[in-house]
Parts: structure tokens; C-alpha cells; sequence
């Protein structure tokens, strides 16, 4: 399979994705684990919030997005290594039945000055519902390795070279 | 219990949580869900990977700290109620064995122009493991209810005034 070194993104580029729906029982079992408030939990007493209705935790879509990020064509050698986010923003909820999916574009290419085997690119990540309205978007960084000036694969990591 | 409401946040409060341990399983099942790479999955893997050795997945830091911020003294009226980030970062991993906790201040208080009944804290959680070593960092704005002026509680939503 292709995995993608620094010189092989370019700003501008877009990675699309599969998706994924996500059901009652989901949004809850999430919940119960790691965001237990009323309005993900329960969709009687969730009718009665500020969401007003059942509403998937944010972290359960963030997490959603990086299932759909790591399944998608952006493929960086040696995995997806996010360091953070300048931008981070919900501006809907996730409902019961939505089907997300992802709209990936490159911003920024760069290597990095301190360590020539590695560079950063800057991505915007968009996670839309069924009526292509953004529930979720980030812009992050992520690092990645460079090939080296030889054509060998250099990098932190020991994984093999290209396949 | 108490519930917050605007007026109850002062910039440069602090807000202290309980902690919570990480397993191996614990990262492994999170991964598999929603972060299926290597250095997540497998411990041997991991070991020739940027991480060299297991690492929890970012996502299962985040959802962490969610648990625990929703468990902590912050306890706005209404939930928490996140809106975004404007700063989000990772600056080490977690590893299994961790024990995790929040030290989480308020930065900035700022009423609504447009909605009398709510208003924004603007706050910044540090996830720190068992050293004091930051995993996470977040800063970010809740969206935050009113009191009415009669002392009455409005808002957009339909919860009990406070107990």
C-alpha cells in the first residue's frame, strides 16, 4: 500500500474518506464511558437540555473522525502522528443515525529546520453528516517522515521502506 | 449539588479532579475501535514505530479527561458544553500504567452581547500524568447560563433551578 512521505503532499491536496453511521447505542455506550451528562446519555431527559435531543459526546466524534482519518487514502509513512490543533470546533451535534464523513485538504508543507529526516504538514479537517454540514472541524499538524536524499527512507522509526 | 452559573466563575479560579489509571487493555480496545495503528494496538509493534512502545491513542487521552472534567468540582449548570479549542496539544504520550489528572483554570469570563440568558468561560485544562508531566493541554470555551437578574434561573434550556 502507499505510504505517503513529506514530498509527496503539496498544499491544496484533498483526501476524501469512507463513512460511518452512528446509532443510539453507540452515542450512549460512549457516554457511560467517558462523557456521562443527561444529553448523551439518555434521549427522554436529553429533550429537556440545551441540546434538545440526544447528541453524541464531541469526543465520540473526534474519535469517529480519527477512525475515518486513519482509514482514508492520507496514508503518512510510519502513521498518523498528530501534535495539536490551532482551530478545534464543533458547530453541530452528531445525532443518532447521522452518517459522517471526512474532507481532508493540505495547507501547509514544511520541513523541519532542526531535523532534516522529518517536516510537518498542516491539514483541515472537515467531518460533515448526511447533509454535508460540518459537525466537527480541525486544523492541526501532523508530523511526517521525509525520504532521504539517496531515495532510502529515513526517520525516527525503524519501519521498512516503501513496499 | 452545586451547579455553576456564570457569575459563579472568576478568572484564575482553579478547579482540581479525581484521577484515573490507564491499562494496557484499556488502550488496546480503545485503538482497535478508533485509532487502529500500530503504535496503539501492539506492544511489540510499537516498539519500532515514533513512539517506541505502546502509547494510548490522543483521542483516548481526550476522552479521559473528559471523564474526569465531567467528574471534577467544575460542575456548570446545565453540563459542560464545549464549543471549541484554540490551542490543543499532545506534548507526550500516555503510556499503560498512567495515572491520570486535570488541573484546570479559568482564564477569561465574558457574558453574551447577543443572549442575556448565558455567557463563556474560557478555560485551560492540563492533563498531567503521575510525574506532572503534561499529556494534554486544552484551552477552550464552555458555554455557561445565567442567573436572571430576579435571582430566577433562565436559559435555553429547561432544567431545575439549582437544587
Amino acid at each position: 500500500m502507499l505510504e505517503r512521505y513529506l514530498d509527496d503532499f503539496a498544499v491544496g491536496q484533498v483526501f476524501r474518506s469512507g463513512s460511518i453511521r452512528v446509532d443510539v447505542q453507540e452515542i450512549t455506550a460512549f457516554a457511560a464511558e467517558f462523557d456521562p451528562q443527561p444529553f448523551h446519555l439518555d434521549p427522554v431527559a436529553a429533550e429537556r437540555t440545551f441540546f434538545r435531543g440526544l447528541a453524541a459526546s464531541g469526543w465520540h466524534t473526534a474519535a469517529l473522525t480519527m477512525r475515518l482519518l486513519v482509514e482514508s487514502e492520507l496514508k503518512p509513512a510510519g502513521g498518523i502522528i498528530g501534535l495539536g490543533f490551532e482551530d478545534f470546533r464543533w458547530p453541530r451535534p452528531v445525532r443518532p443515525g447521522d452518517e459522517l464523513t471526512l474532507q481532508t485538504e493540505v495547507l501547509e508543507v514544511r520541513p523541519s529546520q532542526s531535523r532534516p529526516e522529518q517536516g510537518l504538514i498542516k491539514i483541515r479537517v472537515t467531518t460533515v453528516n448526511q447533509a454535508d454540514e460540518a459537525v466537527l472541524i480541525q486544523v492541526g499538524s501532523l508530523l511526517i517522515r521525509r525520504r532521504s536524499s539517496d531515495g532510502t527512507v529515513q526517520g525516527a522509526t525503524e519501519r521498512e521502506p516503501l513496499d
